[in-house]
């Protein structure tokens, strides 16, 4: 299944100590997709793309800047990683590889690509980094990479400084940026108008919290006068926070905006290590965004060696109900505080509107059963729902104690019978101390014949 | 061997909602201590202490400041719990039991006090409190208490303002307040000398941080001219963050400071709560510092119903070598960072000094042995303490990995061959979602026969 096919052009930098301008070009399989990475005066890292001659992103700048924290490498005396770079050499790569996903829509993926590996010093710091730059007929990914070494081994992100400097007011198919929440509604409007419906673009969820004014969130899908369509997003999410753009609407520049922990902190970092890609799709044929397989590519491979147990399924769910009807998750209204393991369900008044209660669960599984769907999801069958939200409250569920409505052994037997398996709701609320504390009794219920995770 | 003898006399107050002063008084059973308790001008709850008509605690303020925080009760107009309350009642009420701790130095224990309960209502917050004191002949302790209510659900404590005013410059026995270590040397000072001594009294040890130049933990111990030990501490210390001892030195008045979270908050309450109790232990006999039962009997009982376990051994360790003589915990000086799982210790030199040995470990049990010790404790024998401090790494260690140099299986049957058991170090490092995950596992490791957990 699997054909590769890499070559590899090392280029040691003769002139490395100087601070003469460096530029390196990388083209796509194809040719259509062209990525020229350089360091602009004072050592600054940037870089362009052009896709068949027109300009996707503009001279754009890189680099990260690290908390000045006495727990980083260089502790309150810790230096940007953001220019004073020099270029030690770089690499040019090609690979060719096809590969069997587990599950999506085509049985095999190919992943081609031409890379540029560019390595920097920063000779005040005496740290290393590697910009890496993987080009595909139809985008890049570019990722920062840090390897172990004497000055570097531990540091904390402060801020990233990706920046996706835009040709035009494109127009833009966007979301509020938010930490919390991708539950809005698609906005389309161009660049410069994302400040002035800004506001119109945040209902009254409670989890909608904004970062700016011209936030959005990755992927961000848009679409240029001259016909191309260009997505910025990124790839391989792992132990890094996820990205947001935020939009100098002046210029039309983004710049990439990490998720923050409580003390505006972003990641902590032990070398060696490699951030997500950045991706940037680019086509001229609309359909192409969505065929594209660059980020399954940049994402790292399974790790699973047994994947048989994963597998898609159709279902149908106690969950509408609540989203779209305004049925509540809870089992009563009478409790404006609950205490796992005291507080006695059995005493209060139910509030009648409980969607995820036997007998419509019941009827669910017959629908699933009848319609060839394989599972039913439930959600709000545990207690616990009745301040679920918005208290700072850690020990919010169990995961393994059914309302009293709700008769799980008999519905999953039920369930069983008509051919139809259970599929149990886990909500974390966000409390993922809890959840940790509690998965080994959780997993041990879905033991239980014929539960599946969701 | 219990007896109980409990009375109760509840006065309602006929004039609740005036803003009268209200003053209660409650002595010890011996009527040594008295407390009493006054609502000041503006409804400011106080309290003051004496003992053999001296006084201990000049009047002093009480009261929390909830954090004006969305997710509170209240919201952004949280509202303090220092002033405007009127007193609804309060109940006198007397106790007497004898009880059996675990372990200790007694087979058995008094719990001997007379009580005050002051219901407190703040009329503009539409909020009620308890404030609690029981009475001791060697002292008192006292808690706020925060019935479930609905204008009282959820709530941050911001800073909790319990006060303890000084009669005088005593003379104190103190340590650094700070939130992490309580390793440094006891300082004798007099109160108005903390801030001069307060530099002198810090170490190079780097876990150490204050938060204040007259910062004190607690317990914290003094005597007086006059005669006079106390103590000032807390007890029943659940869901909540330990009290140190702020010092205003102008007024000699300490105030509780608690340990804060990364942003500056301190408890995140859900209603019904208790604080833990704040005590002040008096005596003019300094044995009866070390004699009372005053925290023990304010302390919950114990939940456990099984107890078998618990139980008072000797043991030597390997520790003080590291401690004293300045070994280290590391097995080697290369690794300036180490990734569990996937750093290679076989391949590294060892720094020869690593005192968690088989060899030496083996010493020390048959110096145990030999000397009739139960156990022998280890510290760093598992792989992770070349990077365990400062650099906010999380996984930190696994608790189940020995160094290549600790056989653990063969030290775990020699121990037992010597009738000896080995005592397993787990260093958290301050990694609590670390340690959580690898529990399980850690604790299977020490169901191996003979092992015993530190």
């Amino acid at each position: 299944m699997k054909r590769k096919n890499i070559s590899v052009v090392f280029v040691a930098t003769l002139l490395a100590f100087s601070s003469v301008v460096k530029a390196q070009t990388v083209k796509s399989p194809d040719g259509n997709v062209v990525l020229s990475f350089s360091l602009k005066e004072g050592g600054m890292p940037t870089y362009e793309m052009n896709y068949k001659n027109k300009s996707v992103i503009k001279p754009s700048r890189l680099g990260l800047e690290p908390a000045r924290d006495k727990h980083a490498s260089k502790g309150l005396n810790e230096t940007d990683l953001m220019e004073r770079f020099i270029e030690m050499g770089y690499k040019l790569s090609s690979f060719d590889e096809t590969w069997k996903p587990v599950w999506g829509e085509t049985s095999t993926i190919r992943n081609h690509y031409n890379e540029l590996e560019v390595d920097l010093n920063q000779p005040n710091s005496k740290r290393n980094i590697v910009i890496r730059f993987r080009v595909y007929n139809d985008g890049m990914g570019l990722r920062y990479e840090f390897p172990q070494q004497n000055a570097l081994n531990y540091f904390i992100v402060k801020r990233e400084h990706t920046q996706f400097a835009m040709v035009g007011d494109h127009t833009a198919f966007w979301l509020s940026g938010d930490y919390d929440t991708q539950e809005y509604e698609t906005q389309i409007s161009k660049l410069s108008e994302i400040r002035g419906k800004m506001k119109a673009a945040i209902t009254d969820n409670p989890s909608q919290t904004q970062f700016s004014p011209t936030g959005v969130q990755t992927s961000l899908q848009m679409k240029t006068a001259n016909g191309l369509y260009i997505n910025i997003h990124e790839a391989a999410l792992v132990n890094y926070p996820t990205m947001h753009l935020n939009l100098d609407d002046k210029n039309m520049v983004f710049k990439s905006w990490l998720t923050s922990d409580a003390v505006g902190n972003k990641a902590y970092v032990q070398t060696p290590f490699c951030t997500p890609w950045r991706t940037v799709i680019v086509s001229d044929d609309a359909r192409q965004m969505l065929a594209s397989n660059l980020i399954l590519n940049l994402n790292e491979p399974c790790k699973l060696t047994d994947t048989s147990w994963i597998h898609p399924i159709k279902y149908c769910g106690v969950w509408w109900e609540m989203i779209a009807s305004g049925k509540p998750w809870s089992y009563t209204f009478e409790l404006p505080s609950v205490h796992l393991g005291i507080t006695n369900y059995t005493k209060v008044k139910p509030n009648g509107l409980h969607p995820a209660n036997t007998e419509n669960v019941k009827r669910y599984i017959d629908f699933a059963a009848k319609n060839g769907l394989q599972e039913v999801l439930v959600e709000g069958w545990n207690v616990g729902w009745e301040d679920w939200f918005g208290h700072w409250k850690e020990s919010v569920f169990d995961f393994v104690t059914p309302y009293p409505d709700f008769d799980i052994k008999y519905l999953n037997e039920y369930a069983h019978f008509r051919g139809v398996k259970l599929m149990i709701h886990h909500e974390t609320s966000g409390s993922t101390t809890n959840y940790e504390r509690h998965l080994e009794e959780a997993y041990k219920l879905m033991r239980m014949p014929v539960f599946r995770y969701s």
